[in-house]
This record gives structure tokens, C-alpha cells and sequence, in this order.
């Protein structure tokens, strides 16, 4: 076992949090000595002890040990004392840490305090895995914006629906439960108001739908992502499934209108005005007010009009394309709403991979930025 | 190395034929004695020596030897002496047959014809490797149609070029090399006259083209396959490209209007009456035809139209499709003219692959018949 492999176990134990560190991010730890791993921990949840402190405890002694962590130890005090200095006083001899930590309450300092105290610290081991754990949290640390991941199903020939709609079972059980868990790792999870009408569709995570070892499934489905609808017109009927499912749900409007609004927050809905572009909710506004709610990732299943005004904006930071082995031909309905004249204006994908799940394909992608 | 290596070896040996033995099948043939692999041979083109024969001369004395082949021993007399005949004066003890001869002037009679002679005669090995090898041979053998392999350039979103036409560039190098390989494998390369006129197309193979080895370039381009034009109404114009380029070229049209065919006669096409089915050309008349040239495999590469209209006929056994990262848009081309109003009529595949090529990937896929 090298430094890598430690570092690899590290991040491997970061997963664990996949579903729960929400909106911390997700942070894994392993503590060596001599050649022998004296303690595991991983980042819960929020409130709950960083994985640094879980290691430690973990191991008991850790002193003159070489800790291996996936994210910068924080050095300010937050609902938890500071990481650093729980290592500084452990008396480790040495930090190996994959990244560090882009929120600007820490960006750096921890290290700093680790080498102040004379502790041996290696920065960048593994650094794109581990970005890659915390694409939300990064995001909204750089950018203050969530990340957006837009989810989408389609045949072969890049098609949705029939034109009237119809579009039960493209996809394959594998791939709606692989969904199912794209929603439990997100934050939000995004739709329109024309397909929650039109699917009467919930956007819940269901235990049983999860596809993951009980326990870990029933984690993942007590801690619902926050529900998103765009209703830039307020038209969502007060009897829409989504209105009576437990979790929080906030509808993003475009207009005032005072009797709608009542009747959806009297059915526990949450009403926001998010602004109003050319009669449509401002997505800016949209992403700027839940990057402010702390989300981390946005999960967006929503027919071609969101997806695709999202795309046309320049606002999608991952594409996620179950693709299933039918043809549905030229008439049925397309996979964005993405009107382009030229080749010049053609959005450019990196592929990152490709890969069987049951009887279709999940493509995953990200727009090549100009 | 046992059985199924040997004859894994001799379907590798029928793949060099892959470029060369139409009409005739690619088969490959391994002869082993005591554990050494004595002779190697394949059938390289029409006229020529059988796989078993060159296999037979490269070892010498084959006596009590076994013999692997990937397709049953020929039984008659065609432009060469049957090979159970040479396998039978050779002596050899044992042969192992991945699959029969589905040619009805084959079909089980020089299996029988060893058998007779003593030969101890195994039947099956690989045998679904071994049919990969030839499924337009097969094809025609076993329908009397060639085998419609059908090729599509797309984007992610399923779309071939702008409304406008405007396409160059969808795909890399590495996947347009592709092409020009499946070009080089098949008997014939079929497009409509739109997409000829649209892009000046000549179908040809091109050795510097073709990414293989230059000795094998050169020998594919050598052997161009025919072109096949359908051209309904004869529109094609006297100056297009297609017309100056070596090798066969038929237009196939569904009108008389001998002043139009006489020019292209004239420029060195033939012109062949398919019959006319609601104004086009008959597509089951197209195949037919092909069929009687002894065509094995189709390669089409045409519009949204044409492939569409084999989509619709289910005439199409393979589709080859290069899916470029990029997005286009829904105002861009379809992939299929294949109007479908409900999800009863879609069209199910059965995918058997996707790989990179360069930074684009391949599809291949097949329709699942109902």
C-alpha cells in the first residue's frame, strides 16, 4: 500500500456519504502507522462529527501517525470545533490531503495551521477524484452556484415521447432505480410544472425503488431532497400528488397572484418569486436563491422545455442520458427545446463515460464551455 | 490450448478475408497435429483457393492430422474442387466444423461426405462467433436477401445536420477511417440521389483513408465495392462526382425517361428498372436485384429519408451508428424519417455494442424482430 492507495481508501469511505453529508460535503479518512490502517471515518452529516474526528476516535492514539483525507481539515469553528486543530492536538506527524478546501472560510488556512504546528502536509494526491465526490459543494464554493445535473431518457434517436405524450417504459427498472439514487444524492431535485401535471409526477425518493442495501436506502430516503417546481403561471392544480408527499416543496413563480399562492402553501407548499424573463421564472434568479438555500446539486427531470431553456443558457453543468435500444422515430417529441441555426451554435460535449445499466445506456456528459 | 482456441485462431485467420472473399464467405482454417499447429489458411477472393486447400498446402502432410474450419467443407464443384474431397485424399483424422454451409448446394453434404470417408466430423464450436463472420452470406443463403447494414452519423440529441443541411464535421477522423472500412467489407454501397446530389458523395473506398496497414489499404481499395444509386426519378445530374470514379455504379431508378438514362449510361452508370411503388423506387425489388448480383452485404449511407424508408419496411438487419459529443438541437435533422404515432409501433433494438472511436462513439445495434 502506497500513499495513492491510502488516499483511494479515503475517498472510497467518502462515499459513504454520498446520501447524507448534504450540504457539507462528502469527506473521507484513514489514519496509517507503520504500515497499518488505525482508523476509518467519513463525514456523516451535517452537525455530526467531520470524518477527520470520526478517524481519530476510531483509532485512539494516533500520535506520529499519517493521516489521509480527501478534503482540506477545516480551521474555523462551525457547528463542530475545527478539524486542524483535533489533529494538531491528536499529535500527527503527517497530513496527506487530496484537495483543499474551496470555501473561503478555510481555503488554505487549515493546512497553514497544520505546518504552523510543525505537521508535514502534501497537497493534490488524488485531486481530481476527489473533486469529483463534490461537484455541488465546489461549485457553490467557486461560483456561488449550485451544480446542475439535467437527467434525461430517450430512444436511440434521441426521442422522449410520442407526440401525444405517451412514453411509459422507455427505460428499463435498472435505470429508473439508478434515477432514483440521483435523486437521494441531491439537494434538489427540479421539474416544470408541465410534466409534474402531466406525469403527476411526486419527485420523491422511495426506500424500495433505491436498488441499495436496506439500511443505506432507508438513510437515504428519511433525508428527502427539497422539491422544486417552476410554475411561472401558478397553474399547478391543488390536487397534484406531488402537494401531499412528505419533504419540502417550493414552487418558483413568475406572477402575483394571491388566491393561487394561498391555496398551494395551504396544501405546505412554499411559494417563491423568483422573477419574471419574457414570462417565464428567471432561472438565474432560480439557481442564485438555492445557491443561497446552501444546495449543493440540482437534479433536474424535466421534459424538453426546462432541460432545455437550461441548456440554452448555458446553465447545465452535466448531462445524465439513459438511453434506451428502441426507435420512436421522427414525429415523437425531442430531447431538448434547443432551437439552433448553425453548426456554429452547436453545444460541444466531453463523453465521460458510457456504460450498460439493465437494457439501456447511461451516457454521462458535460458541455465543452467556448 | 484446446478445441475452442484452435478455432478461435482460424475465425481470426477468416477475418483477413474480411475485405477480399465477397461473394464468397470469409472462413478461416487451423490444422493441428500432436498439438502443433501445422497449417494455416484462409480464402482470400472469388476464384481462388478455399481455406481448408491453402491450409493444407501451408502444412504439407496433414495425415491423421485434425482440421479446424469455421465453415463446413464445400461439398461441389464450383470454380475450385470441393474441399472434402481435398480433406478426405489428404487423410486427416478429425475436423471440427464451427458452422454448416447454409448454401443449399453445402448444406450438410460435406460433412456427410467426410463422415462417409471415415473422418471423425465435430459440428458447433463458436459457432455464433463463427456466423459474425458472414451475416450476408448467411443472409442471402438462408432468405435469398443480402444482409442491410445501415449507417447514421448523429449527434447526442439524435440529429444529423442543421435545418439547413449544414452537417460538415459531426464526427472525427477516427470514426469517418471507420467508414470507409465498413465501405471496403461490403459488396455494395447504397445511398438516395438527394444525399449524392447534397454532397457531391462518390461512395468510394480510399486507401490513405482507410487506417489499415498499407499493403491491406491498398488491396481493399483495389476491390471497391459497387455503388447503388436510388434515383427514383433519375434527377441525378450528368456532373456529379459519383459519375468520374472508378468501379461499378448502378442508379436505380422507377421511371422511363430514356433521354435522363441514356446520359448516365453514357457517363458509364447502368440504369436498372425497380419498379414503382407510390412514385419511389421499390425497395424488396432493390434488394432482389442485389441479391442475384450475389450480394452479400449492404452498406447504405443515405438521408433520414432513405434509412428511414428501410426502418419502416423492416428491411434493415444492423445499424452502425456514429454518435459525435455534441448537441444540435431540435430544429435539426431527424435521424430517421419514421413517422410513429404510438409506443406500440416503435421500433425495439437490441444493442449489441458501444465503443469509443476517436472522440466520438459507435452504436451497433439490431432491430428485434416482433
Amino acid at each position: 500500500m502506497n500513499d495513492a492507495d491510502y488516499m483511494q481508501l479515503a475517498i472510497d469511505l467518502a462515499e459513504k456519504g454520498l446520501y447524507t453529508a448534504s450540504p457539507n460535503p462528502r469527506v473521507g479518512c484513514i489514519i496509517v502507522r507503520n504500515g497499518q490502517i488505525i482508523g476509518r471515518g467519513y463525514h456523516v452529516r451535517t452537525g455530526q462529527a467531520h470524518a477527520e474526528v470520526n478517524a481519530i476516535a476510531d483509532a485512539g492514539n494516533v500520535e506520529d501517525a499519517t493521516v489521509y483525507v480527501t478534503l482540506e481539515p477545516c480551521s474555523h469553528t462551525g457547528r463542530t470545533p475545527p478539524c486542524s486543530d483535533a489533529l494538531i492536538t491528536a499529535n500527527v506527524a503527517r497530513v496527506v490531503v487530496a484537495m483543499a478546501d474551496p470555501n473561503p472560510l478555510v481555503a488554505g488556512s487549515g493546512i497553514a495551521k497544520l505546518e504552523q504546528a510543525g505537521i508535514v502536509v502534501e497537497l493534490g494526491l488524488l485531486a481530481s477524484q476527489a473533486r469529483q465526490l463534490n461537484p455541488g459543494y465546489i461549485k457553490r464554493m467557486e461560483l456561488g452556484l449550485p451544480w446542475v445535473r439535467v437527467k434525461l431518457a430517450m430512444s436511440l434517436d434521441g426521442r422522449t415521447a410520442m407526440a401525444s405524450g405517451e412514453s411509459q417504459w422507455i427505460t428499463g427498472k435498472r435505470a429508473r432505480s439508478d434515477v432514483q439514487q440521483l435523486r437521494a444524492r441531491s439537494c434538489v431535485v427540479m421539474s416544470g410544472v408541465n410534466t409534474i401535471i402531466a406525469d403527476d409526477a411526486s419527485l420523491t425518493v422511495r426506500a424500495d425503488e433505491l436498488g441499495l442495501e436496506a439500511g443505506l436506502a432507508k438513510e437515504a430516503a428519511e433525508q428527502q431532497p427539497v422539491r422544486v417546481v417552476l410554475d411561472s403561471n401558478l397553474r399547478l392544480p391543488t390536487t397534484a400528488k406531488i402537494l401531499s408527499q412528505p419533504g419540502r416543496l417550493i414552487i418558483m413563480t413568475a406572477v402575483e397572484n394571491s388566491v393561487a399562492e394561498q391555496a398551494l402553501v395551504a396544501m405546505g407548499a412554499e411559494v417563491v418569486h423568483c422573477g419574471n424573463k419574457n414570462g417565464q421564472v428567471d432561472l438565474d434568479n432560480v439557481l442564485q436563491f438555492l445557491a443561497e438555500m446552501s444546495v449543493n446539486e440540482i437534479l433536474v427531470e424535466a421534459g424538453a422545455t426546462l432541460s432545455g431553456a437550461l441548456a440554452e443558457a448555458g446553465l447545465v453543468d452535466h448531462y445524465t442520458v439513459y438511453m434506451a435500444p428502441t426507435l420512436l422515430g421522427n414525429t415523437a417529441r425531442p430531447l431538448l427545446q434547443l432551437p439552433l441555426a448553425t453548426m456554429a451554435e452547436q453545444q460541444r460535449l466531453q463523453i465521460d463515460s458510457i456504460e450498460p445499466i439493465g437494457e439501456d445506456w447511461r451516457i454521462d456528459s458535460r458541455p465543452v464551455r467556448k
